[in-house]
């Protein structure tokens, strides 16, 4: 049983349990941005959380050490996104990209925003044509340091 | 003379001025993430704008029509990019891109965040272990909607 | 039971119960492209819709929660399609494309047609020299429009 | 002087003088979309047409021939388009695409539509919720036909 | 049973029962570049030759009705083929794909030679140095022509 | 001056001198699918003729020994030919090459249709429905043959 | 049963057995790398050898005309081989492929060296530095030529 | 000036002059695949032989350093090679890639054939049905070997 | 069962087991780095360490000789990494792998690090800003030399 | 002046005046790999430095403030790099990939080897069988770390 087959098994326990994302997230205490992603295939899980999950999913308990282990990250099918949900942030990348780069070095010098250090949000905002998608992603600035181990060791 | 013409001595010029993006979207009243955009060939630069842009930079006002037209969009050299800084977004979409879509549909049913009735804004802010880069993206919730233009037409 | 898992169960059935997609559109009151989409795992199908067709095309009740999630769209097999009848919509956006890009600015301004607020319909028509193939593509108009949240918010 | 750098002139000339791909294609008695494909590059133009284009967009009378010759065509810089314009035609594809294609299958029998006895039409049309852009794709139905010149030939 | 698990069941049985693709050509009395085609998963085949074939195969007859589909069509493992007899017409195309192009419009005038209205011929001839394989590509010319369907319709 | 830089050259004065392919052709009496491969920059062209070639197209003498060298083959930019006309020919290798594989085997036993041994016809026919483009493709037959050069050497 | 399928038995089997390539070959009489390819799925087998090769690595005796069938060749899992070993015949292209090419057309004029004529060898040689891999690729030269059937036919 | 640069100019000296990769190969006392590779830009060239060529082929002196400096390797204009010549090796990697690798194996152990030390020789030789081209990839084999520098460094 | 099937058992079995990499590579006493690698599919493991490991992780004794041989190797399920621990190793590839390139040439010589004759060790170390991870690819620089086996072979 | 010429000028000066990379670290007193690296285009060079650098190199001065920028980063040609000196780092990817990932969480817990904070070093050592290539990657341990920017911001 990969993890694979795991988040196959997840994500079909899911929709036949009729459970949100939320309620998943609420019932192990943590973010929901993040439980979705755990679920999906893209974060460890706790043993503590994982037997939780397994329980509320009705999946078989064995799957609970594969979900704690790290996985190989990466949920994308293809390079380019075909998902026009997904793709809309992918095409966001294509058009500014270019920019937030260069507004990245001008506000902070030479470096990048960490997608490891890091959380995303999403909000419902609105404004006076409608309801607003607002994601969120913020990420520790790390500085490129040319730095080794302390050479004593 | 193209418009990639025209970004290559924008780019260049802004260095030899020694401005800061920031200056320049100051200099047309404009939003400092549009501005880049803008500059670096993303977006048509209206007429007022790009007299005032083009005597600031130095360059031939020749441009000011090519910079008002529609560009081709799209600034990434290659499907996935291979500069740190933009990569990071990308791999944004590879762990998270799966649970953002998950919880779009979850909170606001059916369809997409528009990137076309959209804004980005780039933050500096703070936690107790440093800087953080905080990139917010906003965009109108567009529901999926089959709808035809009138027939009387 | 994925959903990938029960297109191909529609397709086997609907082949083997000799429904046409106009009989399964109109059994459950949808326009016949949206319905075909649909079936092809690109829209989710509401529950009360799901339920009847499951029943016509006799399959199991439990593909009904999974119908009715947003399906990860994206119905290509790879990215230039191979099907000469897809094909020749591919060679239209490389002979046309830049074309309607340059005519949707002229006559609209910057910005896009909707493939969300949209709609696609086909009809045959003739002329002297026989049947055409008349597709519709029918998106709203969708300025490039750097729009924010309320703050306040 | 080949057919890409003619269309670069082309692109540079319309902007310098201001025309639209209206009074373009009306000073040659075309259809606008036809007459801007062609000055894109996607079209031959005959020579009684190209001289009236390089007359009114001032290039030199050397580009005639090589208008009129039929051009390699191809308009997409990548297999997938990034500009967002045009991209959300080949999004339409992936979604839209296997439906058209059964639906076609049930309407016309096993075939295609010609992209080469083709028309295309773009219109500003408007509903309730705001303009709409209606792009008509009027191609002659092509069945298969396995079909042999005569023999005695 | 999607069409690939009948075509792959297709390839085995005739294997197993020494069938020739020419014998199971004249069972149904088709050409037999077409027959060979239909089978490996490229044209529907009309029920009443279905059901001739499936007998013929040992294959199960509730494979007719999926063989009467139009399939979703293209045959080639990858966009450039490694079988060497396979590769040697993409070869020809990469070697005189720019001459037969520039050719056929100096005899036709701009167009195409179809695929669609078109047959495909394989013979073995002979010169003085040895058999030859002359594989004749017989398609109407369809001229470029910018029509549309009456508009009365 | 390079090769591609010397076809850049022939395809722009072949037409402000508005010379035929078939012209070029007849002037060197080679025959003309032969002719206009070689000059598109697919076939090394003997000196005699290159000679001839290059007075008439009024190119420098210089262009001679370097369209004599055998050049570096292969002709389409880009994988996947987007020109619709070249395209039909790919078409055919997608939904006919596996039937053309399968009946060359058949025939012929275990080989290839040499591309290198073969030679390129194109004709004008009709049928009742019109003018047909008819391409012979003439390869020998090269069989699958494990053999070693004369060990005594 | 594909011919894939097969090939994974084979070489399961032949582990578990214990038998070397150069036994399979010495068993059925034919040059080892031949019949290592063979058995990897790139050569049919005749019958009579299938048969003996069936027997001794305890496959099904339905193997044998699917052995015997000439297959889709191509053996490499991505277009340019993740192997080292195999790796190195690759970056020898990359390094001497042009040098090859060009010492061809010097030494033999225009034209390939065969890949179907053609036999491969490998030897263990030594020198003073150690043992060495010696691979002799030996096919007979093709020139290029440009004929026909003969007409009359 | 850039290696491809000089590259590029040795090419068009070479045929401009009639020289032979032989004699050029001679004049340096060099192999004469090792002096093509490296005149096509492939290795570096000592400032001995290097100013021996420049004089040779009328370039520059200050071609010299240039051609002294490694090289960035890789001289394939495309993963998969398009030139008849040079596909023919990738076509032997496709069919005979697989068994080379289980051969090299089961008479070397684990390991490479390496493509450093490393020679390349092609020699024209014959049997009864023609010139046959025999190249002769002959490298050190490298076992894997799991060594470290000595700790004591 | 092949060799792709078994890794996926070792995976499952592992993390079932409760056993780390270190204590499977204590147990056959080989180094860490070269066993996790080995047991992901990329070494050929001996028959001796073979059976110790199917003990320990309780999988069929039939996985031996699957494991003693000499796989397939290349673990990258694509061409550029989407996991980001595994990508931070293809960032350092191109933002440093020119200067690593021109550094080996400048005091070595023109020639490669094997990695072949190779290792990987991993570290923990640390400095004033906390634990680094330290890679250390030590591997035999191999020279460019053009050698041949001895001719009296 | 792009940040690209200015890499090519510095490439072709370095190598006309005889300088080491060496020789340019020790002259700005910067590491050798960081130096080499910025110098081929992959980190910003600050002014004080780039002006030392542009007189030991004889560009213009207008090159110091294009150095000072960021720089798009990304040095590979190609997604797999075809020099044999910089491919060996990319099959240690293929290889030991997989494991330096399982390695790091099995030593850190969930996070990556970051590439920002981060040095190379490369040491020529030996060992009995001789001269050894080591590279020492060495970067911050960055755990993964669910974090947001302090909300009171």
């Amino acid at each position: 049983m990969t993890r694979e087959d795991i988040t196959q098994q997840i994500v079909a326990a899911r929709l036949a349990k009729g459970l949100t994302w939320q309620q998943l997230a609420d019932a192990i205490g943590k973010p929901v941005v993040w439980t979705t992603a755990a679920l999906l295939g893209q974060h460890p899980i706790p043993p503590e959380q994982g037997h939780q999950l397994v329980e509320l999913l009705g999946l078989d308990a064995s799957a609970v050490p594969v979900l704690a282990a790290v996985p190989m990250r990466g949920g994308l099918p293809a390079a380019v996104p075909t998902d026009p949900t997904v793709y809309r942030f992918y095409e966001v990348l294509q058009v500014y990209g270019g920019a937030i780069k260069e507004l990245i070095h001008e506000e902070f010098g030479d470096g990048i925003m960490s997608a490891i250090n890091f959380s995303v949000n999403i909000e419902k905002k609105s404004n006076q044509a409608g309801d607003r998608v607002v994601v969120t992603l913020d990420g520790k600035f790390l500085p490129y340091d040319w730095t080794a181990a302390d050479p004593a060791q």
